[in-house]
Formats: structure tokens, sequence, C-alpha cells
């Protein structure tokens, strides 16, 4: 068992894996290793003390140099849901599970809000993941919504799978040209369910297919782990960044705005040391 | 009259300054040009994200480049009083004033006094920051003074790391059973250095060490800002840095530990922003 779970490979998980790192903590960190595709995208970044006008990309290649200096590695999985155990916690990555005393999360911000029955049908026509339920839609008709390009290659994946494809891209620059993908623009306003059919409804029309993949890069904290306290979106925590949950601390932007580098590194710091105190306390 | 004065040129005012500036704010920093004389003492710091493995001196010209590319002033005063008149805020520095609607304070932490020659030897041998500078012992000797109970397990961790701990305990009711951990009861009079070796004085007795922790409180920034809450030394803020006075936000060391870099910027950010959002409720 670890002593702790850091979620997340943003500017909050990179923080908390550094200090965890620093001071001899057994930890695992999971997330994408390509870091927040939120980096990627920043043009220039002025304000983040000791990097004078970056770009995210530069910014990026800094964060990675520092992770290897280190030496702490990634597991670049996707978490399914968080699960407490009285005891300690168990992480769930689709069929693999890994259990630690204390969790950090550090999840980003969920930029799309859930449609009216997304959460509802979850687990139940709805999935979140592709390596997880892919397989389960195995010749079936599906529908992927997808919230950024960096899904593209798990809709592909699903396509592999599925013997037809709704791919709903809310982004541009969609690069998807497979035989059984057809590509619709649209947002997506509700789904549902009826006679063990899925419906996803659009502005001007309704499609139907067996499974539904929204695929985004936060997931709804409340619904990552179940009894976690959120408002308005955003994980509860004190200051020294402790949730409602004994042992959960939660860092950068799911805890709220600003969205700042600046205050995500502050809060992944400070979980990273609340963390140690929880642990000395343990004993 | 300013939008906001700045008091404090640590970490936490540098990033409060470089996110008000990219907000085109009308403020005021007041602090040494010099920087924090902690940015300086550091050794070695490796966990704030974004540069990795830096020196404090490193560190400090990454900053000080970074407020000429912003075109940022410091107004090198010392303060020595803040007041409130009702309306808005007074800032003294012997016998110049300054006014604004906000203050910003990022005041540091100022340890008790410091023993004779201890200041002098800051970087040098004398450490304040077990997490930040620990690792440079590791297989060595050394001292650790401690001000309260409430730093055993920093020393802890020291003593994980070390080969040998003189624990200079300055409370009673002390748990601090390893087997490399040697007690000794005593106030301490004197640091001084010779050929690579540091020396404490006691009262009857002189010990020889590789370094030296000095892991202390803080005194309470109230004496500087007449009706400031404080506790234990900190100042009281909430989550968006508010203290209990209006229009008073504070950030860095001056509101609590960790003592840590990405804390102190993480807080000065949501300070200036916080900053921005009480000036435009005031409209």
């Amino acid at each position: 068992m670890y002593e702790t779970i850091i979620i997340g490979t943003g500017a909050a998980g990179i923080s908390a894996a550094l200090t965890l790192k620093q001071l001899n903590k057994d930890f695992l960190w999971i997330g994408t290793k390509n870091l927040s595709y939120k980096i990627n995208s920043a043009e220039k970044i002025r304000n983040y003390p000791g990097l004078s006008n970056v770009s995210g990309k530069e910014m990026k290649e800094m964060f990675i140099k520092q992770i290897n200096d280190m030496d702490i590695e990634i597991l670049d999985k996707q978490v399914t849901g968080v699960y407490d155990l009285s005891t300690h916690y168990a992480v769930l990555c689709g069929q693999d599970t890994y259990e630690a005393k204390t969790i950090i999360l550090a999840l980003g911000v969920e930029s799309i809000k859930p449609v009216e029955g997304e959460i509802e049908l979850l687990g139940q026509g709805v999935s979140y993941c592709a390596t997880c339920d892919g397989f389960l839609y195995r010749g079936k008709d599906i529908i992927v919504v997808s919230s950024s390009k960096e899904f593209e290659h798990e809709a592909k994946y699903l396509a592999s799978l599925a013997n037809k494809v709704v791919y709903i891209p809310l982004y541009k620059d969609i690069d998807m040209d497979l035989a059984n993908v057809e590509i619709i623009k649209g947002m997506p306003k509700k789904i549902s369910k009826e006679n063990k059919k899925m419906y996803l409804e659009l502005k001007d029309s309704k499609l139907e297919a067996d499974g539904i993949f929204m695929l985004k890069a936060a997931i709804s904290p409340a619904v990552l782990v179940p009894g976690l306290e959120a408002a308005e979106g955003h994980i509860v925590v004190d200051r020294q960044m402790k949730t409602n949950l004994n042992g959960v601390f939660a860092a950068g932007d799911c805890t709220g705005r600003p969205y700042q580098y600046a205050k995500a590194v502050g809060e992944g710091n400070v979980a990273a040391h609340s963390v140690v105190n929880y642990l000395n306390n343990l004993k």
C-alpha cells in the first residue's frame, strides 16, 4: 500500500509530486504523461514567478525535465473511481486497483458541464473511459462526444471495436477519417435511455446508439469520489487543502478560481505537506 | 491614492506584483530591492515547479530579471506601520506616508531573537528549513534546535537522513526516541564556523556538527498592523487570503506553514486576484 496516490499531472499534481519525492514519501502518481493539455495551449505566461515570459510548451518542457531530474515516474492511466475502504482508499483505473492511505486530487477543472442525464446514466450506457469500457461495445453502434483533439486516439480505438461510431467533436481541426466514423457537429443537450437503447439529443436532432462515450479532460470530482463535498463544481477544501473525507486532499483548479499556475503549484505544495502531517499523526 | 500597496519583496510579494502588473493595476510595491534575505541563503531548491535544482541566488536572479522585464519598480523602504483610515489605508515608512484602497501583506516570517552568529551563517551551515536543506546533510552530523513540539516530525525527518542528530528542545514533553538522536537541554548562546565545522555554544558546553537547523515559530505582524487578527504568530486568512480587516489581504510565510516558495507564490497570486475583485465591488 502506498502512503499516498496523486491523481492528475497538471501544475498542482507536479508540485505535490516534487515535494513528496523530496520528503522521501512512497507515492504513486497517476495521470497523462503528456501533462495537462492546457499547458500546451497557453500562448504566453508572464506572471509565474521564476519563468519570465514563457510559452506553455516551454513551461511543459521544464516541468518534464524536472520530473526526470528527480527520477519521478508517472503511471499513464485514467482513474475511473476512488473508493473509501474506511482504513484506506482504493483507486480504480478500469480493471486495475491501487491502494493508499491518503489521496491527493489534482484533477483540474471540467470546462464542459455534464449534459442532462449524463451523471444518472454513467455506467448504464454512458462511459468516460474508452480503455475501460470499449470492449463492451464490440460490433455495436456508439456515439463518442470528445471535448479535445487529444482524445482522437481513444475515439479511433473505439472505432476499431465498434460497428459504427457517430463522432461529435467539441473542438476545431478534426482529424478523424475512418470508414465507420460519421462526424456530426452540434452541442449535446440531453442523454436518455429507453428499451436498452441510448439517446443523445442535439439542438435539432436525436441520435440513437448502444452506448455513449463522453471523452473529457476532467471528470466531475463528486462522480469520481463518492461522498466528496463539492460546491458549484469545485471541491470544498480548507487552508490545509483537506476535503470533507479523512485523508483526502485536493489542489489546483479543481478547488476553485483563480485558474492560475501559481495558485495550483502553491496548493499542490500545501497538500503534500498536509499528507505528511496526516501520516505522522497516524503513527 | 494607489489601488493597492504590496508590502514585502519575498516570493509572495513578487507573485502578487507580477499578477497586478499583468492586470494593469496601479500599485505601489515596498520592500528591499535585494528581495528576501532567505532567498539568498537557500542552498538548493528542488521542488519549485519550473526551476529544476536551482540555488537561492539563481532563483533570485530570475526573479529580478522578470521584475525588470515587466517594468515593475520596488520602493526600497522599511514599513513601520499600517493604519486603517476607515475609507482607505495609510502605510508609514518612517517620515513618509503612502495611501491605498487595499493592502497586500507579504511580510515573510520573523524568527524570534536570533542567536549570535545565526543570521550571518544562514545558508552557510545554518538552516531554518528541514524540507529545503535536509538532503544536504545525508550521512552527516547535525544539531537541531527546536522551539516547539510541532517541529518534532521535521527533526525526525532530519534524523532519517543524518548520521547523528543532537536535538536541543526549547520546550517540555519531548517525544524523540530514535537511536541516532541525542537530546541535550540548554539555551543556545552563539553559533560559529571554523574549518567547515559548525559550533553551537550552550551555557557550559560547545557542540560541533556539519550543520545546524533552527526550527522555530514566528512572531505576530499584529505589531505592524494594529487590529490585525493573528494566531500563533501568523496572520489569520481565509481561502481568498482576506484578513479580518476589510481590504487587507496577506500572503506567504506570514500566513503560516509550510514555508515554501510554491505556497508563497500561490498565495500572492490569489491575494492579487482578491484585490481586483474587491476593487470591482467598490465601484
